[in-house]
């Protein structure tokens, strides 16, 4: 499995700060959740794990998505695009994406001359983080 | 309309490179067409003129979608994310996305253990640019 996994970061271009831009979307319903970057253990880990696992650039560190929250992605499929340097992760979102508590980082829309809210919180912040946001 | 594009443009953040990744997504079916980048500029062309606009970091100059293989994306509506340091464009793809003639650029997929191509283009990519592709 590791020598596969290599063979798949091969095709992956990442950035001169070697992180590429991932997109988790869920998987059946298409809505798309939130926006992250990786990095090549990033892409290491969620496929071995076959969870989402990002680059935290605010942290400095891997972030295991829902690792605090719990609100973990099931990576269903990773995709490549054509220029390989944007990533899309299908996943099964447990819970919400959101660190406001709602399920897509996408809530606000430009309607009318103004940015919308177009969702609410599922779940209260505070609940996904007792101790405080800390950006993962 | 001008100062309303202004006061969308407040709550973006674009990068130290003055340039935040968008994502294009089909507005009916959910299906990601592929990822670009935005700068102050593209967003402004974008939404005073209803279809999507990259920033080319290629040829390092705005890219009307489409200008070039007619191929344009109609915008039905512009969302931010909870940082503000990612758009989705919510689209009307006007026949392909991708420059190899597939309707999307994450043609791509991950599955057992190879790259599987799992689109294949419906418009040959010499119909959509017959002096050759230029990156836009």
């Amino acid at each position: 499995m590791k020598n596969q996994i290599e063979r798949a970061l091969a095709e992956i271009s990442f950035g001169a700060d070697g992180l590429v831009p991932a997109i988790a979307q869920q998987h059946d319903t298409g809505e798309i959740l939130m926006m992250a970057w990786m990095n090549r253990d990033a892409v290491r880990v969620s496929l071995a794990e076959g969870r989402a696992c990002y680059w935290s650039r605010s942290r400095g560190r891997l972030w295991r998505k829902g690792e605090t929250s719990g609100q973990t992605q099931l990576l269903h499929e990773l995709r490549l695009d054509c220029d390989g340097d944007a990533v899309l992760l299908l996943v099964e979102q447990q819970g919400v994406a959101c660190h406001t508590g709602r399920r897509t980082c996408f809530f606000r829309a430009w309607r009318g001359g103004e940015w919308a809210i177009i969702a609410e919180p599922e779940i209260p912040p505070e609940a996904l983080y007792p101790k405080g946001f800390d950006g993962t």
